[in-house]
């Protein structure tokens, strides 16, 4: 039985473990910072498939999959599959996990999708409906640029606030009992909608949802950036990071170099000419199942806030003229009694 | 605490207590069958807006109010919402409920959407992690056809298999106390692909899930059809419902005329031209708050075991010659006691 601490945030009677964590990810991530720490990188975009949307899918099948194989369980173990994409009706998901056999609950939380699956997945098994989740979420680079954008071969120029689409998937597999780092609390966002229109600035679009995420879980959970050693956001980049920082000082609270954002960490500008950092669901779904599960695994990181971020627009609302609504989700972490205790 | 009956199964505690359904329709709707049991309908498709995605929001946002005012509650009140649509990044959601300031967890479950958001509602409130849920799904005729199929001034004709996206919302106040029929079980659907490749025939496509979740939901609680007052799929039409029938024939269950289909009920095709029947996300969702929660709160109904079933298909899926998998979502329903039990 779960307990409601706030307005927006709820703490789980004994903590969910999160028994395994999965990323396969695309040539360009695999060039990047993180490159060393995925598990599995794929040289070409297509992976073996005919449709950069087929692609997407397969790099969700493969990749739970190794998820549940990691955990050493089977598919028919999970109780749940709780996942979702970019694309139109999530069809990379769907067509992803089709073979599975598994209950299945489809999201839609754009970029925040993995922290939403990640927060129903785990409420899911402390109330009691299940012992294993399988949770994920995807996108495509190319897929999204074509449906959200331009068709790649008109070589389209991007502007400096722009970011770029991970390719990849992330996954884990949430457990009622077993090792690993332990989803403690759930603060849930709002849709928040400050009127930016701009399609090539995702950053400042989801900015304003991710500071109400933080402001509510801090004034819910009592606590300050402080009492973290990571607070990670999904793919605000450089440009959403420093707004975040700077609404976050004006409402009393200091955001020090502990708070990063995912696609900050996934890819080097300067040799990689990704702009503002890397966006997408894989974004915060892969930088956290490669580079920061096993920090919190081995005790390294002790108390994580891990907090995705979606930019709520389709091409139809912003061919229409309406601004992009942001959200938020926040899932905290606590890790492993090991190594960073003895510190 | 919940606890699971069966591989797909689970029982509430207590059960959550259904205590307000709202309905909002478009004019066709509203000539149909059950013209008088919604609670409102809008003359114009448009509903004041400028686009059919903007209307379809508008049906989200005052029918969800609608919902709230009839449980005599707040929209402050609610810990979460969870709802879906069909438009792409699910935007007929987000823009309607952008304005409430609720805790919000997006789904994407096409047609099976009201099933998915009362299944997930119920068990966060079963959980311990909330009071109130606010649930819903919605669809638009006009938006789904032009992005699905042909635009409408085309004046595409539509085979005889073919169904008709409702236009509307649907929206269900959930509740750990109150009055009201009382969500007690949950079956989730798999993900369920025969190989249907025929976007004219969404019934088909559907239909394998639906039976897959009626043979799963008889195995996990040891039922059979006879145990139920009305067995309601969300959009197979005529011709979906008839394969259902048909291949729960081959394993021995006999599904009579308490089975029905949301998508039967909502229109007359004699006068009305709809075809095979009605579908989209609001065609469960409107049927079931405005005809079948009444009749469960008198008691006439005092068990139903309700299924809105999803085709998880693109027009990019389809264009690219992927078959369309289908899902459905059960949810069973206890009715009030009342004149039904006096009978």
């Amino acid at each position: 039985m779960g307990k409601r601490i706030g307005k927006q945030t709820v703490r789980l009677s004994e903590g969910v473990s999160i028994i395994s964590a999965a990323s396969t990810v695309g040539p360009k991530e695999a060039e990047g910072p993180l490159g060393a720490y995925f598990d599995r990188t794929v040289e070409d975009a297509f992976f073996g498939e005919k449709s950069w949307e087929l692609a997407e899918s397969r790099f969700v099948r493969e990749n739970m999959n190794l998820a549940v194989d990691k955990a050493g369980l089977k598919m028919k173990d999970m109780d749940y599959i709780l996942c979702g994409d970019l694309l139109n009706q999530c069809t990379g998901s769907t067509f992803g996990i089709k073979g599975f056999s598994v209950p299945f609950f489809g999201l839609f939380g754009a970029c925040s999708t993995m922290g939403e699956s990640m927060s129903l997945g785990a409420m899911l098994i402390d109330g009691g409906f299940a012992n294993y989740v399988l949770t994920g979420a995807s996108s495509h680079f190319c897929a999204a640029e074509k449906q959200f954008r331009f068709p790649l071969p008109l070589g389209t120029q991007r502007p400096p606030t722009s970011t770029w689409t991970v390719t990849g998937d992330g996954a884990t597999v949430l457990a009622r009992k077993g090792e690993g780092p332990k989803i403690t609390e759930i603060t849930t966002g709002k849709v928040v909608d400050m009127g930016v229109t701009d399609a090539n600035n995702m950053g400042a679009a989801m900015a304003p949802a991710a500071t109400a995420l933080l402001l509510a879980h801090f004034e819910d959970t009592g606590r300050t950036p402080e009492d973290y050693d990571v607070i990670a956001t999904g793919d605000l980049g450089t440009v959403g990071r420093q707004l975040v920082v700077e609404l976050m000082e004006k409402d009393g609270y200091k955001m020090d170099s502990r708070f990063t954002d995912c696609g900050i960490e996934i890819y080097d500008d300067a040799s990689q000419d990704t702009h503002a950092g890397g966006s997408g669901c894989a974004c915060s779904a892969v930088t956290f199942c490669s580079y920061f599960y096993p920090k919190l695994k081995s005790g390294e990181i002790q108390r994580m806030l891990f907090i995705p971020t979606g930019a709520l627009m389709s091409p139809t609302s912003s061919q229409q003229g309406m601004a992009i609504p942001g959200v938020a989700h926040g899932v905290v972490i606590e890790g492993c009694k090991g190594e960073g205790e003895k510190k």
